[in-house]
């Protein structure tokens, strides 16, 4: 394999992806992982341009941020990609009107979006806002429209809390698209205009800019289709056999990402 | 196209799907379909065999035969096809110790089941029981198996009841298949073993068969699957674009299982 200087070679900007990289969420706003606090300071005081990109979408930005400084990290709204802003952006664009399965948490980003008489349905993460009884309203809407449009803020399959793993939106989102009959759009992570976004807003070409996510699939399989390296961190939803994966092998697998932060500052960004 | 006396020729047995076929359930046990009473009294005066074959698995069978003998139906448990009966005897083939994501009013099929230590995963329809919180212990339940075995109770899309279309168990396996990386082995319509061991119970072979139901793809596409015809009701679940399906066309559409009684005592069975 080809050595840390080479796979890192060319390096200028870095995507961090938070849950589960940053801190493991949980009851009563969850914890930093050891080390993340001051790997992030560290990366920052680098020549390397850091973007926070995100799928979190049970909090606004304003929220997740807030949290996220209480638990030490330097970090602004001004900084961050996240599906939520992205799908008002959509929404306005195409005159859609959702009818929403959010959690409570996100429904601010939005507040200034026409929900009267929906045309499409929005989903994220609603933790324990996937009721039966809420699944049951969106799968009605849906089989109501002509040409049933469904928006989901990313497609993970599950998350870690400090309690244990939980289902992610990208589960709800396949029993709605296996009820219907259809097929989701998604916006967030492995999305490639996502990634282009956030790309866009550090002002870093794909192959300057490497990944580092717990994710192989949304993270380190989306990244990779962009054009950008990734690294898997074995922290948060990481699992061994994740290593193995049968279509998708990170640039490199780190314990944590104060080790990605050490490698990215020892080989590039002097 | 040919006529109903070719379409139905040599038919000697008749497999009738229940819900929406016999009655729409709902609150308060739901209603007989208008004509649906006297159809199958009529289909049973006949000399064609007849067989009950449901994906029903939010009630027992004893719960299900009572609640339509309540409605005037003359049916009886033995007439019965259904799914938990037959997970029961896979589970105990197996040594399959199941978590049950089901609904209560099914739980007592599996009294003499042994459920310590679960090794395996059994979904059926769970009405409000698909809360996000079960759903997340049969995903840790799966997660923790070296070799995740979900069984699944059907996997219909949506049913009908009188407060309007519900989501059925197919969209909740699709969800943990999704969050598992995993895939589902169904019990119940369409699988060929389940329309076989109904066929098997009145000794009718596959061609002599006909299947009635309101489910283009479960009932219509998985009997003819099975070398069987099927004629699809529009009643229950039935909506006007299964009769443009892409891959499914019934050998007829009929408004309702009195029509199809008419024509099947018309053509056969004299």
């Amino acid at each position: 394999m080809a050595t840390w200087a080479e796979r890192l070679a060319g390096v200028r900007g870095v995507l961090l992806d938070i849950t589960g990289v940053l801190y493991d969420s949980g009851t009563g706003g969850g914890a930093a992982i050891a080390g993340s606090v001051e790997a992030v300071a560290r990366l920052k005081l680098s020549p390397l341009k850091v973007r926070f990109c995100t799928n979190e979408s049970q909090k606004s930005r304003g929220e997740l941020v807030g949290l996220l400084q209480r638990l030490g990290f330097d970090i602004s709204e001004g900084e961050v990609t996240a599906p939520a802003p992205a799908t008002c952006q959509i929404l306005k664009e195409r005159g859609l009107r959702p009818h929403l399965l959010i959690h409570d948490g996100v429904r601010s980003e939005f507040d200034d979006i026409d929900m009267a008489n929906p045309n499409c349905v929005v989903i994220a993460d609603a933790g324990e806002g996937f009721s039966y009884e809420n699944m049951n309203r969106a799968f009605r809407v849906l089989m109501e429209l002509e040409n049933p449009v469904l928006i989901s803020l990313g497609k993970g399959r599950y998350y870690k809390e400090t309690s244990g793993l939980m289902l992610d939106v990208g589960a709800y989102m396949k029993a709605l698209e296996y009820a219907c009959g259809i097929e989701a759009e998604v916006v967030g992570k492995p999305s490639p205009e996502f990634f282009r976004s956030a790309l866009q807003a550090i002002g870093v070409e794909a192959h300057q800019a490497i990944m580092i996510g717990d994710d192989i699939v949304g993270d380190v399989g989306g990244a990779q289709q962009c054009g950008m390296r990734a690294l898997q961190v074995r922290t948060g939803k990481f699992r061994p056999a994740d290593e193995h994966h049968p279509e998708v092998k990170a640039d490199g697998y780190v314990d944590n990402l104060a080790e990605a932060v050490d490698l990215l500052l020892q080989h590039v960004g002097k």
